[in-house]
Formats: structure tokens, sequence, C-alpha cells
């Protein structure tokens, strides 16, 4: 199928607990809470990237929130998703909630999980951002504290109001510090360093931000590119002064950041390397 | 329309947007962000209980959204969904969501919001509960901070989570704190304690908690009940030294807190008295 008829077709794709439906009840917890998950993955020539990183971050992920899914069946009925729609280079999403039930807020007693598949068409960007870097802000908005850091969930009010800070069509990103002003991760992407010492690092989630699976593939591969990496906090002066600055996300890969703020920084042979090996793996 | 038939009805009692339907669009970002707001009403006799209360904060709360609504528009149509459903002793719940668009995360061109009502049984509890206390604990959860302290949001998964602690039927409310070990509210409740001198005290909301609206009530008519109230930190020291301590929300009105871990109270005077200009409230 080509973009174009997705343009048109779009809000057909949808099914819901492997039915083509694209409606859910208002008693959906994932809507009355947020009580849920989401994977965006890329889908290239119908097959999708980093599949294996995607289903292993939703089953911690549901642990974490104590939903219990069958995932190879989520991987059998999600590629008979596919096949169905014909899709061949789009945005695939998959959504978790709990489904309906419980009393109020306790979940107990709630146990049929709802499985959301939805077809996207790949988003447009200039094809020069990854080459030259994109110029990026410092929102206002402060990452709280959550003991549900790392976990790529349904409450995204944080994202929503920092994306709302800045209309500037120039502006490809928004990163983020916590209260503490250690910086975190962009509003829809993570965020790496390269240090003085050629050293990569990104910031630690144990206390906020999303643990994107772009960011999970650079940390497991980065010795076999001959790169050390390391999480930990990460300060607004350590940003500032590093000698490269990139973000990532599943679906857009490595964007180096040229520009935020007063600062401004080169694209890196760090940059350009890690940039390189996870294009190849994300058209693989 | 008595209890017993509500029960067997409430899947048809919802409108969405003056439409007698009961299903939303998946693309609803309150599905998928949680972009969005919900107040949860009593109705005695067919009439709302707090009303304009609550009608103020879902105005303040969109206003902290960007959420562009009609309130009056609002009420309209919840009196005639009201009238329509011939609703006499409910729950109505009221959800607010910014609808369906924009681009990811950003909310801009986003314009058109989505109102949800729906009908649900009074929450039946003990009727001793509000006489002689109930017993609460404390949840292992911190409440993060968060720019959205304060507004009834529809991210509510560190409530589900906290909820979910404790599967006990005899403990009636889950107590919570920051991660900075200052006490700030129960799952479902606002807290307050009264300390040696008769001084009312509830916690401060700026960093994180739900500014609910009986607790609202109680900050403003305190003074003419002959009390003296404030909203500061209180930490669990505090907490645990406190002369008398109550939980309360909208729906159950006050709840004095008897025990929580090895902490005793009494159902004191101020307490009761506070209870008792709840109750004459909720049911006015």
């Amino acid at each position: 199928m080509s973009l174009h008829n997705l343009h048109n077709k779009v809000s057909d794709l949808v099914w819901i607990n492997g039915e083509p439906v694209s409606a859910i009840a208002v008693t959906n917890r994932g809507l009355l809470y947020g009580d849920g998950l989401f994977e965006t993955i890329l889908v290239i020539a119908g097959k999708l990237s980093m599949e294996n990183l995607h289903w292993d971050r939703m089953s911690v992920d549901a642990f974490r929130l104590g939903i219990d899914i069958d995932i190879e069946q989520m991987k059998r009925e999600t590629h008979q998703f596919l096949h169905a729609a014909d899709a061949e280079d789009v945005v695939l999403k998959v959504m978790l909630t709990r489904g309906s039930g419980g009393r109020g807020y306790n979940p107990s007693g709630c146990i049929n999980p709802c499985r959301i598949l939805s077809l996207h068409p790949l988003p447009s960007y200039p094809s020069w951002l990854p080459n030259k870097g994109i110029v990026a802000r410092l929102c206002n908005l402060r990452l709280g504290y959550s003991c549900l850091a790392g976990v790529k969930h349904l409450n995204r009010l944080e994202q929503v109001l920092a994306r709302n800070e800045w209309s500037d069509p120039q502006c490809y990103e928004g990163l983020l510090m916590d209260y503490e002003g250690f910086v975190i991760e962009g509003t829809m992407t993570n965020l790496f360093l390269v240090d003085h010492d050629g050293l990569l690092l990104t910031p630690k989630l144990d206390n906020s931000g999303v643990a994107g699976v772009c960011r999970q593939y650079i940390l497991e591969q980065a010795g076999a590119w001959g790169l050390s990496v390391q999480e930990r906090r990460i300060s607004l002066t350590e940003f500032t002064a590093a000698k490269e600055v990139f973000v990532c996300n599943s679906v857009n890969g490595v964007w180096p950041v040229a520009a935020c703020g007063t600062s401004r920084w080169p694209v890196g042979v760090v940059t350009c390397t890690v940039r390189d090996r996870v294009v190849d793996v994300l058209n693989a």
C-alpha cells in the first residue's frame, strides 16, 4: 500500500482485540486513568524494526503495571494485522490497556486487557535533519520523579504540555530537565552526549523519563561499535559543555543536535557512527 | 430511577458530546495520552452536590491544560443528561478530553474537546465509617512532583498502582507521601489533621496531589464554622502525632481515620464538626 493510499485509509486501519473496530468503551481504563502502555514501531517493507526490543519492553512494562499479557499472541496478532492491511512503510502503534473493570482506581478483577493496533503514515521531516542536525530548545516544564520512570505508559501529559511550549516549526525537539536540574530526555526522544574523552553518555532514567527502544539498542550495541557508554546523571553544565549531542527514537533514528539555546555542537564522528548504525537496523 | 434499575441500565447512561453513545475513537487524546480532566459528582435527589465548586475546578484545570471549553454549555448539557436519565441518587462522572487531533504529543490544531457524561451507582460503604472511622494504610508508592499538581487530570497511574498495593477489604484508604516524605493525600481522598492546638491542617498541593472539591469546600467554610485552617507541608512525624485525622472527598464526605499502621486517633470534635457540615451540603 502506498503512503498516499494510507493517508486516505488510515481511519480504517485499527484493530481492537483482533477485530476491525476503531472505538473503545468509555469504561476502558486506558481512557479513565491512562492505565496502559504503548509502542510506536517503524515498519519498513512490511517488517517491524527493532521488533524484539519493542516486545521485550512491552513485556517488562506490562509486568510493572501488573497487566497480564500473552506477548506471543500479541506478536501473532500484530503480524496478522500488518498482513491484512498490506502495510509496507508505515508507523505501527501498539497500545495495551488494562481493559474495563475494577472498582475506581482499584484494578482488582480487571483481567481482560485490551489490545489496540493502528497504522499511521511515516512522519515527514526534511531529509537534511540527520546530517546537519536539529535546533532544539530547553523546555520550561520539569519532569517529576515517578515510580513509573522508564515505562512507556499512557500518562503522557508532561510530554503534551512540554510539546505545547513552542510552535516554531524550525525547532524539532524540546529537551527536558527534572526538578533537580538534570537533563533527562526530549519530548519524543532520548538524549545522548559525547564528552571530550569520546565517551558516550545518556541520562539515567531511574527517577523519570521513558526508556526508549532506540536508546536501548545503542546501549546494547555501543561496545560492538567500539564505543564506551555510560548511563548516569547529567547536569545542564555538562550538557552544554559536551563535544557532541544527539537525540534518538525508534521511528526517526538519530538526529544530531546542532543547537539548543545559545549552545552549539558540531555533528561529530561518534554521532555519525551511531546514526549510521541505527539507520542500518531501522531499514534492515 | 431506583439504584437497582440503575445497575442494570448503567451501560446505557453515557452521553458523548450530547449524543447517547458510549464509545470513543481510539484517536481520542484522552486515551492516547490521558489528555483531559474529570469530575466525580454526587447527585442526590437529582441535584448536583457542590456543583459550582466542581465547575469552577474544571474551568481552572481546563485552562491549565490549555483546553478551551464553554463551561456554561457543559452545565446545560449535564442538566439535560440528568433529566433525560431521570437520575435521582447517583454518581455523575464528567470527563473532558482534548478530543482527537494534533500531531503526536503536539496538541496544536486540536480544537474540538470531547465531553463524556456517565452515571454510576452510589458506592456502598458500611454506614458506621463516618462515625467510627476507617483503618487506612501508608502506601509504599511515593507521589512525584508534577507541573500539574492539583489538577484532576486523566493521568492517574499513581493512584491505580497505589490502590493496587492492598486487597484487605477492612482497609478503606491508602495514604501517600511524596519523595521527600511529606504526607500528601489518599488515593481517592484529601487529608486533614487537627493539631493539639485545635488547628485544622491540610497538605499544600503545589508539588503533587489532587486539589479535591470537598477539601476546597472545607478550606472555604472552616472560618464560618469557627475553625482555623492552614495549608502547609506536613511531615510523617506531624501526621502520626496529630490529635485527629480525617480524609474526605465529594462523594463520600468525611471519614475519620481511626488507625494507620501503628498510629491510632480518636474521632474528635473538630472532625465531627467538619463531617456533619459536609454531610449537610452533600445532601442539601
